[in-house]
């Protein structure tokens, strides 16, 4: 008798239950779908309108489009794409890059005064400019033309120079995440009138195996987070631009506050590359040497011949990565 | 008796009526500094650290510093600096107008890849590259460029391309204010970690000059807002980058939108530039040519020759203005 009245009043609980359990099951797997470093589980469906246009798509500031040029011939082979922001040292690094593997390097292949492009093998070199407008004009240029090459899961590889916080110059830093300037780890863009901020994870496996290269290749190497800033003297509480209405002192309480955060240096594009690399499903790193440790100035000021050779570090440790990975 | 009672009641409220006045007039100041085109009264102080530290300056982005070029001597007589994104553009600008004035045309003066600098007479030709942050470089390095070379109120002219929204391509547009993407009226910088927002003013007294020179030189010339992305692809509602999360209808809804509040164009700097010429009280003015009517669709699709024209647009009409103004 008391089994009869139990079932009915379980039963009653029963939809309650179910709630409950889906409720859970979709709230952490949006968690883990969120948390997943370099998650394929991210990544976009393909731009619908895209694939409708794709027959005539120019690369407006690459200067070149699937009507003008053989990309399959030309990207077809690719397997790393490296970035960073100067054009005349990104011409260096491939010129360097094809001398050390001895393959030839490639002539401009960038129809376009926006960007410079050179190939070595497998290897792309690409600028994209300072700052996240930029760079995204210039990621998704690559990204289209990955996908037009016939691609699959390129690694993007940013290789710049930053602002060390309470760190040496000359330290490479290879980004944990990037931190925007708000302070939240998102990259926030504005799409028709509206705020959106979405995830800037990165590739834990790429970075752990560029911090193993390090340490065998005696490069001093640091993990850590990035912040990116939208411009390089405000946003970055610079004392030596034309404007100024801070105090030194909130310099100072700034850059504390990041070093707090596990913020190890201060650059303008890295939210924008994690985020856009990790919603297309591709592996991507940011490895930055710091030119100076802002604790100490604002100023650039090492000696010429150590600025080259920190210049250098990214690249050294970088090619040494790909050639271990791609035996070249 | 009843005065006697009068006068008292009357003085209760005296201190009542003077917060009042006073919070009037300083609103009503405040408004109208606010709302003054070019506003010399919104001109900041210069920057405390900055004239500390001004003897050992070095324009990073430039190459060059206080130490290593005689700044006065090669800048001290500018009048005019032109900018604009693309270097190679502004390299033939530059030498267009020597060839035009029949005076000579500098070198690159820039000592770092990062922009170039070309001098004709009292005429700077500066890129600024693409996108606010790399704008916002190129403009603090000018402005102390100018403070070294003891220049006092050059006026500063953005020519650019950018898209226009419900005009025909060709259109020469002539920015009478720049909104940002959320469509307010300011520029937004994060410094510190806290949002602030700046007034957006250009010059009207140059903008007014400008359209007549276009009126006189049968340029087609309009007047309207300008729209400021900070990106290319989704921050302007095109259909045509990798990632395309809305759909069609919604691009012509929010260039609609944005056609009802005055905007004729979009690019990627303005609301920077008109930010910061107006924070350092210099005469300011924007004149970007439209490559294509977005309405219509969202890739460049003129004839070379009509493309070549079209780029030269705003040159023929800037300059023709400069020749008139300085008499070269």
């Amino acid at each position: 008798m008391r089994d009869f009245f139990l079932l009915p009043r379980f039963s009653l609980f029963l939809p309650f239950f179910v709630v409950v359990f889906f409720f859970y099951f979709y709230a952490f797997q949006k968690e883990r779908r969120t948390k997943m470093n370099g998650s394929v589980n991210n990544v976009e469906k393909p731009n619908k309108y895209f694939d409708k246009k794709d027959k005539a798509d120019f690369l407006y500031h690459f200067g070149f489009g699937v009507d003008t040029l053989d990309i399959p011939a030309v990207f077809g082979d690719t397997k790393f794409v490296c970035t960073g922001g100067s054009p005349g040292r990104f011409k260096l690094y491939a010129e360097w890059f094809a001398k050390e593997a001895n393959i030839p390097c490639s002539e401009n292949l960038s129809r376009s005064d926006r960007f410079v492009i050179y190939k070595t093998g497998p290897i792309c070199w690409i600028n994209h400019g300072m700052g996240t407008p930029s760079l995204s004009i210039m990621l998704v240029e690559s990204f289209k033309l990955m996908h037009h090459a016939g691609v699959k899961n390129p690694t993007f590889i940013r290789l710049g120079t930053s602002g060390g916080i309470g760190v040496p110059p000359g330290t490479v830093v290879v980004s944990t995440g990037a931190m925007n300037a708000e302070l939240g780890d998102t990259y926030v863009q504005i799409i028709a009138g509206k705020r959106i901020e979405r995830p800037t994870q990165l590739d834990s496996a790429v970075r752990e195996a560029l911090v193993e290269v390090g340490n065998e290749k005696n490069i001093p190497v640091e993990t850590g987070k990035t912040m990116c800033a939208d411009d390089f003297y405000e946003g970055q509480m610079r004392l030596d631009g034309y404007f100024c209405d801070y105090e030194e002192e909130d310099k100072y309480a700034f850059l504390r506050k990041l070093n707090g955060l596990g913020v190890k240096n201060i650059e303008m594009e890295s939210t924008c590359f994690a985020s856009f690399t990790c919603r297309a499903g591709f592996p991507s790193a940011i490895v930055c040497v710091t030119l100076l440790n802002r604790m100490d100035g604002d100023q650039v000021q090492i000696p010429k011949e150590k600025y080259i050779e920190y210049e250098a570090r990214p690249f050294h440790l970088v090619t040494a990565y790909i050639r271990k990975v791609t035996g070249i």
